[in-house]
């Protein structure tokens, strides 16, 4: 079922039609290994087990999944409504897999959309597994160029915004590059433009207890990329930032909500809270599908709790024990940066700001213009 | 030369004249073993290796380690003269065993001037070894009381900052507890003393990274104690107070300049900002042994820089590898909180405050005030 890399690109997903393998990112740093995917029942496990993470790369993922089992699925007896409601109720499955994840849950809404639109028009259940392959594998296509997008978007601003700095330098937390989304990555993108523009002077990145993302993943990347990069322990980004050693800060996002409010790795307000001490700009960088316009604060988002393990043992859980046995743990997934704490938003469509004066952003106004484009 | 303990009570230093053993917490949390100290080459091999750590501990350890070496020291032939230079020698020695380490350094100060006085009145060299070793005796205790007097002082204070709230739920950083003192600890001894009084709802930890004192150490003193306690990553303690669930944090202190900037284990000065943000007390407690009134501020204390490899490997540097290979590490010890972020300094004399109005604090007052009672 493993495959060893055999080739030096850094590509989390390796997809062609009726073959997926997701690269299995708890092995990471020390082993560069390919787990075979070949229906929505190891792409459920695979995405619950964390071979692939990060929102944009979960969907992705969870999708192709699907898409390969229905590509090889054979003597499909059924008419293109049964295909419709087979794949409606496989999307279901894999959106309980992370239920926060909500990138995968507006992807299945989407795509039942579509799904159901063909099954209207065809009786043949094979059009409708070739509709759902098709906006699939667009999927993939469309993070990758939504991607640089935001990196584009994201480094220009920056670039504006700070002009007076000749070289920049910025801290990110967790993992938002290739390894979370399809490609390129957002948060991570931007400074792999920023690098790409050679304004870039160097990289901070948190360790991202408890599950080390930044430590693994991200020092994994910048190291790849060879872009100039530091380590820290999350609780150093204060003392790095009083040293005047932090121009400005860029994170991913889970969730955001409509007022701008955003949900992102524990660790996340943390930083946004000292950057605002320290005068320096924080920014998100998330594609719009990380926007939920149903939500209109952070205050709506529930936050996932995780496993005690992650801090007892080493290795996210999987090591030794570490902490003294009998001790409570409180591990929350993420936590919610208002907006008042956040500089801007970068998307695929341009930058989120704020009115001057005011404490949030209109996401909903910006969405309606950029869907007018 | 190892013993397995053979009783439930927490204690880093077991002592009775003539006999030193030692709790090896480089062993904590998983197994309870007491290493028998006989001489002062055993204490400065156990300070070098970590067996004992916090700077009152190690001085405490380093001075008894020498007073059981010349309690069973037989046939010394020298003079008065001859056993304070041979104390002298042993001292400076045991000095060497962690340079930093600043009260064991002004420890061995205080038994120089001490036993030199004791070797102009006599000329019998056992009684130059009584005096000492009863000095070393009276640090032990001195230490212990002055913790329950900080512990007493702390908890008065915070009862009546707080009056408001009915029962104190505390976070705390690092260890300051019986395992970094004599005993009953500094920090961790407020949150005793809380507990002691019926008005402790919860205790917090930080996991306090990259050397994990707060998940090994602290979480095995609350859990000892049957404090009710939970362990959080140090990035998720801004979620934390977001969360309403902390009314104060206190933590403890390795050197404080005579305006009150207080350095202490790295996250510290994170967690000074995030209460701040949301206007939750920050109290510092420590013996007035970690004041330095030579430093005026904080700008003056250079930080030491720790191995990259407590980030890069498990278990603070002796496990496996957990980071990517080739980053780079910034893993400073300390950080710097300065006195403005701080809401009250705790010690064995009492609190010292900020006049109204005022970002810093008289500890050149408080001492001269605390000497003239």
């Amino acid at each position: 079922m493993a495959t060893p890399a055999n080739d030096s690109s850094l590509q989390a997903i390796r997809y062609r039609p009726g073959s997926l393998q997701l690269l299995d990112q708890r092995k990471l740093p020390l082993q560069t290994i390919y787990i075979d995917i070949r229906n929505s029942s190891d792409g459920w496990t695979a995405i619950r087990d964390m071979v692939v993470r990060g929102a944009p790369a979960i969907a992705v993922a969870g999708a192709l999944s699907l898409a390969v089992e229905l590509f090889n699925l054979e003597n499909f007896e059924g008419t293109s409504q049964d295909a419709s409601s087979l794949i409606t109720k496989k999307l279901e499955y894999l959106v309980s897999s992370r239920p926060t994840a909500v990138n995968l849950s507006d992807a299945a809404t989407k795509f039942n959309e579509i799904i159901s639109k063909a099954a209207a028009t065809t009786s043949d259940a094979k059009d409708v597994f070739k509709v759902f392959i098709e906006a699939a594998e667009l999927m993939l296509e469309d993070d990758v160029t939504s991607n640089k997008a935001i990196g584009s978007f994201g480094a220009e601003f920056i670039r504006f915004q700070l002009k007076d700095i000749n070289k920049l330098s910025i801290l990110t937390h967790c993992n938002t590059g290739s390894l979370a989304t399809a490609g390129y990555g957002t948060a991570l993108g931007v400074i792999r433009s920023l690098q790409t523009d050679g304004v870039l002077e160097h990289a901070y990145c948190t360790e991202t207890r408890p599950y080390n993302q930044g430590s693994r993943l991200t020092a994994f990347e910048l190291v790849h990329e060879k872009i100039p990069a530091t380590l820290i322990t999350d609780s150093a980004a204060a003392a790095l930032m009083k040293a005047g050693r932090v121009n400005g800060i860029i994170v991913g996002a889970d969730r955001v909500a409509s007022n701008g409010d955003t949900a992102n790795k524990i660790g996340t307000y943390n930083l946004a809270v000292c950057a605002k001490h320290h005068d320096i700009p924080f920014y998100v960088a998330a594609p719009l599908t990380s926007v939920d316009l149903s939500l209109q604060s952070g205050d709506e988002i529930v936050i996932e709790e995780r496993s005690p393990l992650e801090l007892l043992n080493a290795h996210g859980g999987r090591g030794e024990q570490i902490a003294a046995s009998g001790i409570s743990v409180w591990n929350p997934a993420f936590d919610v940066t208002p907006a008042s704490l956040i500089s801007g938003i970068f998307t695929e469509k341009g930058v989120i700001t704020k009115k001057t004066g005011s404490e949030s952003f209109d996401i909903k106004g910006f969405v309606q213009r950029a869907q007018g484009n």
